[in-house]
């Protein structure tokens, strides 16, 4: 089954990629976007029919691969 | 209000990251991953308070700037 995980920086870190596209969004004329924040989004395809193993596995590799847990939160959809 | 964006690319279109993942994945011993697919995440924050209003421009925001419609679809959350 497929899963969906999305990987956010923790608040408080610094994010100069959202805020360049936040600037430039302005600048095409979105002038009411307040803040832009970027994360990482994939899809797993996991060998695994049960849906609560195939989320804890997943979960098992964002903690060792996908995510730096120093800095960044991940969030299983 | 904050409305959430998920851009991935099309079914179809190779995704060699994805891929070079899905290999780390199988070499730390999940071997069960048959495929990973990475794709973007945007949380904007936009100046309306009508969440009608706010994904409409969020989607102009995509076609414009955050996602390439020849080989990427966007998703508003």
């Amino acid at each position: 089954m497929k899963v969906k995980v999305v990987v956010t920086l923790k608040e408080g870190v610094l994010d100069p990629q959202g805020k360049a596209i936040q600037q430039t969004l302005v600048g095409l004329g979105f002038s009411n976007v307040d803040s832009v924040r970027q994360g990482k989004y994939f899809e797993i395809d996991v060998n695994e029919s049960d849906e609560k193993k195939a989320k804890i596995k997943v979960e098992e590799m964002c903690k060792k691969l996908l995510a730096n847990l120093v800095i960044e939160n991940f969030n299983i959809l």
